[in-house]
C-alpha cells in the first residue's frame, strides 16, 4: 500500500526525517505529550498569537502574557514603561491602554515598549508547555517564516492549539494544518491529529475566512463587532518575526 | 451570510431543532461537557464498540465491559455462564474464551450468553460518561439504526470518541462525522468538533477503508495481522440492534 510506504519510509534527505510533527488539539491534552522532547508552537489565532506576532514584528521589546486582568493591572505598580492590554467582552477595560485587537500593536504604539497582555487560552497553553525545549508563537501572519525556521531545527515539533475554553476549535487547528502543509514534505512522522488538521486545511485553504465563518467562535467574535480583527488575523505572511519565550517574556527570536 | 443564517435559524420542523449535537474528541475532554444533559453515544470503532454491536445483534444477553484482564478473569468465579474475552497484543490471553475480534461475536458463540469484554479505551469512555441521560453504543455496523433512533429522542446528543490512549484518533472521529451526516438536516446546533468531524467524513466517505489506511492506529492494527477485523468493522449497516447501558451491562435497546 502506498500510504503504508509513505509512513514507514520518509523521503530520504528530508530535514525532518524521523522527527515527530504532532498536533495537540487542546491544552487539556498537553499532559498526553512528553513536552520536554519537543519544540512547541503555541497557536491562538483569534487573537492572542496574531497580536503577539504583529507586536513583536513592530518592535515591541517584549510581550508578557498573563491570565487575569488583575495580574495585568499589577504591572502598573512595577513601572511606567509597561503598556497594559486588557479586554473583557470585546471592550477595553477601564484604566488600561488598549485591548487585544492586533490594530493596537502598531509600531507607533508598541515600538520599544513592553506590553502586558491578558489572554486566557493562550496563557494557559504557554504555561502547560513550559518544559518544552523551546516555545515559539505562530499565527497566519508569520506562517512561512515560522515554518522555514522549524525546518532547520532537527527536533520533534508539537503544535499546541490554545483552543476555546480548553476544547478544540477550528481556527487554531486549521493553522496547525497550514504549518503541516509546509513541513510535511520533509519526512516528519505525523500523528492522527496532524493528519486531521492537515486534511481540514485542504478543505479550507482556498478561502480560509469563508471556511472559518461557520465556526461557533467565529460567530461569537462577529457578534462582538470585531470582523476587522478576524480578517486581519487571517492574513498570511504579513510578518517575519518569530516570538520566542524567554523566561516570562516573549521576545523576538534572534 | 448564509452560514450564519444556518446556525442561528435551524430549518423549522427539524426534529433536532435547538438541541446540541456535540462531539467529544477524546475521553480527556469529557469533563468539559455537562454530560448529564446529553444522550451519549460511545464510539470505539477498532474494535470494542463494533464487537459489542455485533454481539448484541447476534443475541448476546448482555456484554459487560471491563478495563483489566484481571477484572475479566474474576468473572470466572461468579459462575459458568460468562464468556470471557481478553486480548493483549492481538492474542487471546491463555485461559480466556476469545479475544476482541468481532468474528468471535457470532450467534453460534454468544447467543443467550453474557460476555465479559476487556477494553481499555471503550471502558474508560463509558465510565466517564456515567451521568448521561442514557448511554448507547455506536459503530459503522449499526449506523443508520442508531441515527434513526437518535432523531426521535428530542435530546442533546454527545458523540464520545474513545480515541487512542486518551487522545484523538481518526476512525472514531470519522464515525462521529458519519452520524452528524445523517442528523445535520434536523436542525441540531453543531459545535466546532462536530463541524470538523463532519468535514473529515466528507473527505473519507467515498472510501472509508482507504482514508483510514493512513492513520497511525490503522498501521498498528495492520501489523497485528487483523486486517480482516478492520474491514469487518468498517461495514456500514450490517446490524440494527442498539446496545444501551443498563447498570454495568450493555443490553439490547427494547
Amino acid at each position: 500500500m502506498t500510504d503504508q510506504n509513505k509512513t514507514s519510509a520518509p523521503p530520504s534527505g528530508g530535514r525532518g526525517a524521523g522527527f515527530a510533527l504532532d498536533v495537540c488539539l487542546s491544552p487539556a491534552l498537553i499532559p498526553l505529550y512528553k513536552v520536554s522532547g519537543y519544540i512547541v508552537v503555541v497557536i491562538d489565532i483569534f487573537r492572542a498569537t496574531s497580536s503577539i506576532c504583529y507586536g513583536i514584528e513592530n518592535g515591541a521589546e517584549a510581550i508578557i502574557p498573563v491570565s487575569e486582568v488583575e495580574e495585568c493591572a499589577a504591572y502598573r505598580e512595577k513601572g511606567l514603561d509597561y503598556l497594559l492590554a486588557a479586554e473583557r467582552n470585546g471592550e477595553v477595560v477601564e484604566g488600561f491602554d488598549f485591548g487585544n485587537s492586533p490594530f493596537s500593536y502598531t509600531a507607533e504604539k508598541v515600538a520599544g515598549k513592553t506590553v502586558v497582555l491578558t489572554t486566557t487560552n493562550g496563557t494557559h497553553a504557554l504555561h502547560l508547555s513550559r518544559s518544552a525545549k523551546r516555545i515559539v508563537i505562530g499565527s497566519f501572519l508569520n506562517l512561512t517564516s515560522l515554518c522555514n525556521w522549524l525546518k532547520t531545527q532537527n527536533e520533534n515539533i508539537l503544535l499546541v492549539c490554545a483552543g476555546w475554553k480548553n476544547n478544540f476549535n477550528l481556527e487554531d487547528t486549521l493553522f496547525a494544518g497550514a504549518v503541516i502543509e509546509q513541513l510535511k514534505g520533509e519526512g516528519y512522522i505525523l500523528d492522527d491529529p496532524s493528519i486531521a488538521a492537515n486534511d481540514l486545511f485542504q478543505l479550507g485553504k482556498s478561502d480560509i475566512p469563508q471556511y472559518l465563518s461557520k465556526t461557533s467562535h467565529g460567530e461569537r467574535l462577529k457578534k462582538l463587532g470585531i470582523e476587522k480583527d478576524i480578517a486581519f488575523c487571517l492574513q498570511v505572511d504579513l510578518t517575519t518575526a518569530i516570538p520566542v519565550l524567554d523566561g516570562e517574556k516573549l521576545v523576538k527570536l534572534a
